[in-house]
């Protein structure tokens, strides 16, 4: 039996990060662990089934359920699940398992890395902007008439709701909807800004079924989590390629297409098309049904934004590079054209300018840059490279077409980090021959962008490579050979490859990527450099993007993507677009923070600045023609 | 030239009814008789083309333009048109033709009758809740590249509107908008509650094209007025039969029918259509186009409201007798099915109980009854009959059904008060032959509410009806004829009348009127008495229904529908549901309190109260069983 103390809050230490906080009696384990940064994994919404979020105590006592996800024997050596555990006095656990990674992996390895702790936002609450009421409301009778809408709102006058807005769904089968349930009913309420609405009403108590749907839509893969607005988890993934890619591979070209007859139209059905096919992948994996789904929040740039709500980009690549919007009025996702019932509304993440995005502005909010004194310099690697400096006292931003580089495109046997991706490469000391790690264990089917970084920082370092990009045909290395396209370097024979293909990089691809990490190095350089500042300066660097497990920063930085800089000064957040959106489902603050956001952010036009091309010329090398900009590296030639 | 005196408000006095106002200098003289409740007729929309708003100027000056509508002659004789005039000092001006009346008389006589003035709400000023912004925004440069929506946030902030909801069809034309006008647009803002919100914006200044139409949706008929937001004239109007009618004549038999398998589909089709040709006849007739239509106000009874926006109505008739909704929330017309553009968003005044719905808050708030101390009486009758009572501490209302008598319906001629219906009657002195006078001054075709009651009272007085509703067929009467259906009164011969049939009045219509004005006097005696007062304790007795020009009140008391009080104490408003729509789309003090009224008014369920049915029993004899109750009224026989 439970015996709660007499203290109304109780300290909670997680180890091994060390994260503390203070929590109500009877709090569950899961939320405290959310209130202090700390995720845990799960994949059964906390249900006690999936048994990832496994903690032991080692002061003081929790009050838990024994549940089917322990087995008998890890129950008896003391585990506990976060998710059916309540906080009963002042408690020391250590997680078990790895926290859940932002990253939208699709497999379930866990090689490591620093994650969010001590790098998040923090000071917010777990309460979502988006709230589902179970409501009983009094029986009318004769004496007490009063219209429907009017007794609902009184009983939503209760919960704090005093001026909302009724969506036109809501009030069509309100009269049924209230009589089916006897009275009972669940109401969801998004605390939109301007003006907060009622979206849903539902016959009964469904409030325990209350799922957000959080998408970063990438220019070249779009990445999708479904969350349990109940108890704070991640319960299911999704990742696929952003339809969009057929019409052009990178903004630019997609801007241009969009001003053919139809193209537009064209261009918004295939990224909703898309975002059906992630929606409906992850629900069906969780079992989750779509009328159960309360919200959708997405986190794009600001051209696949403008584009997912049928805006006309094109004054988004022409001088002065003028946006459309930053936070469009929240809508019904149905209205543009998703395949969701009309409750769903949808929010998407302000943008700040023409290439700074939702998916920036969700990044600084979800990494709390905009909170703290230290300086950070936060980059986001993508098909766009965007970049922000600064602190809770000011904000600069930019962004450079870094290609697709990082997303799998431009590079011959290129591929978004899922399943059969080559992500670790090394060489084999006394062979020289190469060693692989593969996403999901399986035989590789492609290069990731945290392999090409890794290949690229390895073949240099033995001389295979050469600083100018070109393979070195003096070396004595069996694996270089001629191909169609010049010379090539197999990485898997054909009789080890996922397709049955030789897997090679070639030249074309080593420019590429030394094209798209030269923008983004030039893109740092000079955004720091215009604030009066030098990379010393910097006190957290912060990396974002989808890399597999993660980015290796040493490889990062001898390939000269990165500065070379003091490595405990670099935290890999994963995908930041996503931590932000997340958290912004999980916090009214963060929200309305984020509304405000991008008007604290000055916009940087590097293609305005003579200084950015020549910073990115002097980027066209490997690591940099500057050698003194990279003292740590050491060169095999 | 104008000089304009220093002082900055001029007093005005509007004669023959001794209104008086203080303007600002420079006022357009239409405004100010607005502010002072005169109501002056036009049908060119203020442009000073049709000639109707014509003042004498008694004392003082008015600075004023010669414009097509007056001749030489009258401009010669001192007539100046309001809508060309301004007031540039003190100034005492004679109104040359009758007010505008409340009623969609589809007909230029005009009968004299005691009208607004005196009755009408007070202390608005002339500010539509929906307003067109004419704006200049800054042209984008590269130092100043901010997203459009917030450059256009910025220029509405200084109008007053912080926090605006954006329509989804601003924002998808919104960069397209702006660069067609060279960053010169025009923002329609409703200023609905809980959240105003923008729902146009054209290129360039199109602010002067500002209309709204303003509709009563009644069962049986309904009635349009087309306004001018800047000017505040009425600039057309139209009627139609509600097309809902072949579906039922009262509003039970139609929420029965809608209970049927697209039932109510069909319905809100039969009525949005209605509105569809009514809304094109208005607009084809003073040549504005829809896309300059800036809002839709509706008034209606509960049902008619809740199926106009498709909300099941069958909680309706039973008991307890629940509306949906008080306050629907605003919506695109066209979401509902009305053929206007996207940006025509609707406001349906607000319901207060299954019977007494936004019609009457409508005739509350234009008669200003809840404002004053005087006790008033306000019955609007139609083919529902609903009563309010009250005054500024306290308001109480009922509602009764009437059928649908005084618009046409359940009488073999019956008509609505249209061009061709018979309206006055009387009996020539010396041959006891019928008189008539026709709506429009063409051969009768019909007879409208207001002629059936001139024509009951004027039989009943002259012995040739009795009080039981049965013709005296000893009277030596050559009308009265055995007809199909029983004895009948010719009132037109087929040689004297449009159609060439006779047009008569039968035993059946009789009863069936004497059924309608006995519910009416019935609800009114039971509504009053339930608050502990006499009629002799009415202060004003407040008429409203369209009654062609007017309702005749001696003959209405004659025939037993209102009740015997010094005819001083009653006012006929015409429509009073277009009269409180039209005050609301001119104030926003008036929106607003029209949204709180439902909550301050108690409903009273007439079914519920035996006495009410003691009461319709007694009332149907002409004009009633207590004599004592009509001391005024002489018999013939």
């Amino acid at each position: 039996m439970l015996v709660v103390s007499k203290a109304s809050q109780f300290r909670v230490r997680f180890e091994p990060d060390g994260a503390e906080v203070m929590v109500d009696a009877g709090t569950l384990l899961t939320l405290a662990a959310l209130k202090a940064g700390i995720e845990l994994r799960t994949s059964c919404g906390g249900s006690g089934t999936c048994g990832m979020c496994g903690v032991w105590v080692k002061t003081g006592e929790l009050s838990t359920k024994v549940s089917a996800g322990l087995t008998d024997r890890e129950y008896q050596h003391g585990l506990m699940l976060a998710c059916q555990s309540r906080v009963v006095e002042d408690v020391t656990v250590l997680v078990s398992g790895p926290p859940v990674k932002d990253t939208c992996h699709l497999h379930e390895e866990f090689t490591g890395g620093r994650l969010i702790p001590g790098i998040a936002s923090a000071g917010w609450n777990y309460r979502p902007p988006v709230t589902k009421y179970a409501l009983k409301l009094n029986e009318p009778s004769i004496k007490d008439n009063q219209p429907d809408l009017k007794r609902l709102r009184k009983a939503l006058s209760k919960k704090g709701h005093d001026r909302l807005n009724i969506s036109y769904s809501v009030l069509k089968t309100l009269p049924d909807v209230l009589r089916a349930g006897n009275w009972k009913v669940t109401a969801t309420v998004v605390d939109a800004w301007p003006c907060p609405m009622l979206v849903n009403l539902q016959s009964g108590d469904v409030s325990g079924k209350h799922y957000e749907v959080i998408l970063d839509v990438g220019t070249t893969a779009i990445r999708g989590q479904l969350l349990d607005l109940n108890t704070g988890m991640v319960v299911s993934e999704a990742i696929d390629y952003n339809r969009q890619s057929e019409f052009g591979e990178d903004v630019i070209s997609r801007i241009v297409y969009s001003r053919q007859k139809g193209g537009l139209t064209r261009l918004q059905k295939a990224v909703a098309e898309t975002i059906d096919g992630i929606i409906s992948k992850m629900s069906d994996k969780a079992e989750i049904k779509k009328e159960h789904l309360s919200h959708l929040t997405v986190a794009g740039n600001t051209v696949m934004t403008q584009m997912l709500f049928s805006v006309d980009p094109e004054p988004l690549r022409l001088s002065p590079y003028v946006p459309a919007f930053d936070t469009p009025p929240q809508v019904s996702a149905k209205s543009i054209g998703i395949n969701l019932p009309e409750h769903v509304y949808i929010y998407a993440m302000p943008c700040v300018s023409s290439y700074v995005g939702g998916d920036i502005v969700a990044g600084v909010i979800g990494t709390g840059i905009y909170q703290r004194e230290r300086i950070s310099l936060y980059i986001d690697i993508g098909t766009n490279g965007e970049i922000v400096v600064g602190n809770s006292e000011w904000l600069v931003t930019a962004a450079c077409s870094a290609g697709p580089t990082f997303e799998g495109g431009g590079v011959k046997f290129g591929m978004v980090a899922s399943k059969g991706a080559i992500e670790g490469f090394t060489l084999e000391p006394e062979t020289q021959k190469p060693s692989l790690s593969v996403i999901g264990g399986i035989r590789p089917g492609g290069i990731c962008g945290s392999g090409l970084i890794n290949i690229v920082a390895t073949l240099l370092k033995a001389g295979i490579l050469g600083q100018n990009g070109k393979f070195n045909l003096d070396a004595d290395c069996s694996q270089v050979r001629q191909g169609d396209d010049g010379p090539e370097y197999v990485i898997v024979e054909a009789c080890n490859s996922l397709n049955g293909n030789d897997i090679v990089i070639t030249e074309m691809d080593i420019d590429n990527f030394i094209r798209s990490k030269a923008a983004i190095f030039a893109g740092c350089h000079t955004l720091v450099e215009s604030v009066g500042l030098k990379f010393g300066d910097i006190d957290d660097i912060i990396i974002s993007g989808t890399f597999g497990n993660r980015i290796n920063i040493e490889s990062a930085v001898q390939a000269g993507l990165l500065p070379d800089l003091p490595r405990e000064k670099f935290y890999y957040v994963g995908n930041g677009s996503l931590l932000g959106a997340r958290l912004t489902s999980f916090s009214k603050e963060l929200y309305q923070e984020g509304i405000t956001l991008p008007g604290k952010i000055t916009n940087f036009e590097l293609s305005e600045d003579p200084s950015f091309m020549d910073n990115y010329i002097a980027g066209l090398f490997l690591p940099h023609t500057d050698k003194n900009k990279f003292p740590s590296v050491e060169y095999a030639v």
